[in-house]
């Protein structure tokens, strides 16, 4: 793939984390304009205040992370349920609505939501953080049925075992354990690259992928088949 | 199905609402101790005092309701957000980790979460309703495997097109398009009978289904297939 | 559940296999009029005899099995592959083209497919078998939404880790590398009881079931989530 | 997207039908060495023939089809089911009898199957072309996970209205009818177009998709959401 983000403004949020950074690099090298936003969007207003200061953009990846809390399910409490709700589900709604006009308005555009497999298959110790990312894909599928008609494209990858700093950092992933589970859990056999991630991003934000509406992609090394 | 729930006693929340009255007599009929709460319990600490009064229970069936918003995406504010949130997804972890200790503690029980099949299928218009309902699956799912080695069995039906005041008042169903709209989006050709979920339900909470774990059973007329 | 089948004459194929006699075994105690059919239905015509012999059924439990191979793909041959379809795919058009038209003319019916989930999963070694066994779900899925309209209910269920002579005989069952792989693959822990596979295939034939359609139903401990 | 697949010999079968022409048309774009064969695979030995006379290839598209038949389930004759399993299912284990070895001993390949969503959501009158369709998605599932290992990667596209002249020819784009059907049924309010499905199979063929294994994915304008 080569060049097939040309001419294109994307803004990338919490770009510092989760795939924030290559995402930004691959996007980059792809052509795309990129709009780097390192900020937390927790708070209300934040994603708001965001979308104001990018101006016109053509591309909105949601990249929206925390650390996942490995909580029993009956030790939640609020505080965590709030958080990583605040810091997953509760920014999406504020840039749909502070994006999409544009968008609508200079013709088109497209957001893709950086989710999680977790959503798709239960795991234990993860109730808080796969709920969250629930409610991001059902959201997703929801939107992008009623904008596309306005043709904008609003999809997600749902991933899993993809090679990032915040849910895989070095010291998991030099665990012999975790190569084991690796190799049992995963059909791919080893983590899905976070170039190989950032690029399948780069081809759903294409021109390419016009045709893509509302759907949820695993990117999880056949952890789950679809 | 006759006597499936002798012996049981069973929480029903939101009893008023959605599928909650016929959930109430229809469990009854099955033999069950039904304790019927209409409180909401979107404020904090509802949930709990809930659980709390209602004593020793082997099965709770979480029925959580709201008026659906028909907002556009670009439209949902912060209100409805957080309102939509508050009453469907919110009580789910308080209902957790009041209800499990005791019943794990007395053996084992059963959930069941009345969900929504808005979750598995985009609709316009849903947004937020959408996004809640998924949050309420992806939970199940993570929480059904969690609770699985304590006999506790964490299920969810995610149903649309089911008949019930809340969702489709007579008015709706008296409505020639809402009719065929029926025929030409739902395979059944008509809605789900109230009682047909009720009883899906009850089967669901009995012993026979013992070996249904963190598993979503989709009750919409064939709208989608699994 | 009791009596959930009462007056109603139920077919059930290859009833010495698979899940053939928990199944026999279970619809009668729920009161139906049990027809065992031991015939393998490999040939052209013997579901049309065994369906013509039978007279008029209401409820049809496609209950078709066969050693599942455990050939590496490359090595999947012409006989194979013709074996495992002949066995689990080609009888089903023909008991649909048999039983059907009556089912329709007194009033409606009930078919059940009993599959197998390893058609929502891969599984490494099972490649025909699965061919086949997906075959079966999507051809479900198909004829419930064609049948809906007349009365006719066409269900499968998508089996796996249910507690059967066939797949998991007594030897595989004491060996502990299985013992393990249930502990480490299943979030149930455990095999699924034949008897709760066929009490959940015998609600799925009563009539508190009439509003499922062309839907395919994970029994397999949670093995696959939906 | 440019050069995706410089230096790869990629085999489509039937290229004449179906996708066909437009894979080879996008393929030799991005850089692909396209062997076209037109043969269709029905027979025996048709399928093991092709691939000895293609010789040593990086990527396989297997794109079978036939007219999809709109015959009633009860109408389905032992011609009709024989014949549709013949062009789209039995061809692909011969193909990957034939062809795996080579790429496992030159050190990987790719093998992508042109697959239907009619598999994923039941249909009328599509009974035996659903079937053959789900079979081919359980197959390449159940491979992809066991080929993984060995750098073969094994996925399918489950599509529905794309444009193409065997399923969507001119004439039935022209109907009124079929406009309305596309308003009502697909999300994205059109046919997908065949250069962005084929754009999509290259994509998912190149060394950029290294980490599907076993996968599907729809492509029918969010007529499935995944």
């Amino acid at each position: 793939m080569q060049n097939a983000l040309v001419g294109r403004k994307v803004l990338v949020t919490q770009a510092g984390d989760f795939m924030g950074p290559v995402l930004c690099e691959v996007f980059a090298e792809q052509g795309a304009q990129v709009l780097r936003s390192e900020a937390r969007l927790t708070d209300p207003g934040a994603a708001e205040a965001l979308v104001a200061q990018a101006g016109a953009i053509d591309i909105l990846v949601a990249n929206l992370s925390i650390v996942a809390p490995s909580t029993r399910a009956v030790d939640v409490d609020e505080a965590e349920w709030r958080q990583v709700f605040a810091a997953l589900v509760d920014p999406l709604p504020r840039l749909v609505r502070s994006a999409v006009p544009g968008m609508v308005a200079r013709g088109g555009g497209k957001i893709l939501v950086m989710g999680s497999a977790s959503a798709l298959r239960g795991m234990k110790r993860a109730s808080s953080y796969s709920a969250a990312r629930g409610a991001q894909l059902a959201y997703v599928q929801a939107v992008g049925v009623e904008l596309a008609p306005q043709n904008v494209q609003v999809n997600a990858i749902a991933q899993n075992f993809v090679d990032n700093p915040t849910y895989f950092p070095a010291e998991v992933q030099a665990d012999p354990r975790f190569q084991a589970r690796l190799a049992r859990e995963v059909p791919l056999g080893r983590l899905v690259g976070a170039r190989e991630d950032a690029l399948f991003a780069a081809y759903l934000c294409s021109s390419a992928a016009d045709c893509f509406v509302g759907q949820v992609f695993p990117v999880c090394g056949g952890w789950v088949a679809r």
